[in-house]
């Protein structure tokens, strides 16, 4: 057990809470390291929201505002972290949520499914078809889904997929704690923050926005000025350690 | 399999050999997050080993020469990555080789030294005892190993053992990519470089060092000054990527 008084007590339970999942099949172990990744960017932002994360998070609830058919594509990680607040943003948004993996198997499909049912989610089921141009799993998606949605939320993406999807004409908006990786500079619009943080943000950001705003925050939408805030904001917290 | 013309080809393949060596359980689950954090800070130091990390491998040569009985101690991770590594170093310098784990079972200690022994390395046997005040099996070790080391030598370490061997009086050098980690702070001397390019440096150090310049680097050492140092490099990688 870990003791509370831990200093990386939260980081800690998370990631044995993930490593639980792993054994239980959810996570991939490739998962395990993209996750340690994320711990380590958010540990440089401070392991709490920027301002520049609450300002990306209004602009991906505009972009939803506006999106008529928005997906939310989760994989192993994102549910193991994040089952009942991408239950909470279906509820606010009306989202749909497709699972779509890397490491697929019917067996982690159905596992994960179950978990997001067990939030309260909602999730698309059906028959996929390759409608991704890609050479793994994840260009496997249902046509009534991510196929033909306007908009797909990608928490936790690889640079591949994002990138194909931008190409086919999509809006792409991912939550990815590197804003110098592939995903973040190629999506429409990257929130830089830790999942569990960034998804309640926008379910607020989307009750609380007028169309007007809404409209004002899509056509102002800047991702490469966000991500530049964010690596400022990464910047700051190393100067802040120099003496 | 992992495209060769894949942008993050060598970290996928060093990744996947990890979450085999976690399916043969010589890695734990949660070696493979600790293995993700350390690629989040390999990529922001440009995965290559930096003036100061070279600087400071010097330095840790210098002190591997001074000491009487230096121990290079082990984990799961340190093996899957550079058990080959570990053995030059062992070759070189004549140091001690004790395998200590956080998730010890005697299984993973046989496989451990198994894969250590066919990478050329000798290590250390007996009966492990508790001699370093800690609450988890890291206190672990052996009486005429790390018991009676005067410099241990521990990479991809945790904080808390690092403290307890500094307040047991002995000299700790840690390979650690965080210049911020508490191991990284509380070491006796911090490289910031990744392992397999850590140690090759520091067994190359060591058959080029004369006497003189081993005890002038040991004198002059400041780790202090060589964090603030790693820490700029990382600040000067992030602020070429703004515009």
């Amino acid at each position: 057990m870990i003791p509370p008084d831990h200093p990386r007590y939260r980081s800690l339970v998370v990631r044995e809470r993930l490593a639980e999942a792993a054994r239980e099949g959810v996570v991939a172990l490739e998962g395990l390291t993209a996750h340690g990744r994320a711990e380590a960017f958010d540990y440089l932002i401070g392991e709490k929201s920027t301002s520049t994360a609450r300002e990306a998070a209004r602009c991906a609830a505009a972009l939803l505002r506006q999106a008529r058919r928005p997906v939310l594509s989760v994989n192993g990680n994102t549910a193991a972290l994040a089952a009942v607040e991408c239950a909470a943003l279906q509820q606010a948004t009306g989202c749909g949520i497709e699972v779509n993996l890397f490491h697929r198997t019917d067996e982690r499909m159905r596992k994960i499914t179950r978990l997001l049912e067990d939030a309260g989610a909602t999730v698309l089921q059906g028959v996929p078809e390759r409608l991704i141009p890609l050479g793994h799993d994840r260009a496997l998606c249902l046509p009534h889904g991510i196929g033909r949605a306007d908009l797909i939320l990608v928490p936790l993406e690889d640079g591949d997929r994002c990138e194909a999807l931008r190409a086919m004409g999509r809006t792409v908006v991912t939550i990815d704690l590197n804003p110098l990786s592939r995903t973040a500079r190629t999506a429409t619009l990257t929130v830089v923050d830790e999942l569990t943080r960034a998804l309640p943000l926008i379910t607020a950001a989307y009750a609380d926005l007028n169309p007007e705003e809404a409209e004002r925050l899509v056509l102002e939408l800047d991702n490469h000025y966000l991500l530049q805030a964010a690596i400022v904001e990464i910047i700051r917290g190393l100067t802040s350690a120099l003496d």
